[in-house]
């Protein structure tokens, strides 16, 4: 028995992409269309386990994907959470929970699933601007 | 960049570890108590990929998990389908999709977490009493 997936729905794939791997930086991995059930389904993963991926359902016809309270988050680990938060600040991501421990940090994906970065290792020395950046929103 | 983890809420922590444990197959790795937080943390994982972790969250005070859309489910393989539905079916779980096609099937968690079941390699030839076994609710 081995873990394969998580999958999420989507609303937009260049938005979702953008997100998942320009600013946050998985792969895509492949990717299925099925003209009969009208939907595409992306596959991506991070380096580090290419095996256990993440995906993206996007139905062709239009959906309405509140969020449920059963479900928590995904999470990643990161090299440097504090240059990894960087990136997605500059790119224009809010860090709902910033790094402040040098350690954890939560942010959203366009459709609201809340994603985990966890520091590689030990806890970052704490540092500016994260140590006195506060919340934003919950996550 | 390594995926850690999807983390899911629980309400019961004997009825999840039941499920996730003794009727689906993933095994505790470890577990982590927080008397000020109020919660606790059980990570679970499947043999096949034991970095890939389902994490279970139980908060000590009473909480409501609805259900929400724009998650969708978190995916296994497993080496038999029929008969990983069969020990699921023989423990009580309702097969909501059962594997008609030798290949899928769906089931639910305790708290609504909907989760797929994947042949590993290529389908089973169809067999009853899956071929004929009608859908239950939705997954």
């Amino acid at each position: 028995m081995k873990y394969l997936h998580t999958m999420i729905r989507i609303h937009d794939i260049d938005k979702s992409l953008d997100f998942y791997c320009n600013k946050l930086g998985l792969k895509e991995q492949r990717r299925y269309d099925s003209d009969t059930g009208r939907y595409t389904l992306i596959f991506l993963a991070a380096d580090g386990n290419k095996s256990a991926l993440l995906e993206l359902t996007y139905n062709w016809d239009p959906e309405s994907y509140n969020e449920g309270r059963n479900f928590g988050h995904i999470a990643y680990e990161v090299e440097n959470i504090y240059l990894s938060c960087q990136k997605l600040c500059d790119a224009g991501v809010t860090i709902n929970r910033p790094p402040r421990d040098g350690y954890m940090a939560f942010i959203r994906s366009p459709d609201n699933i809340s994603i985990e970065l966890l520091q590689a290792g030990s806890a970052l020395k704490p540092a500016e601007p994260w140590a006195s950046m506060p919340n934003t929103g919950h996550w």
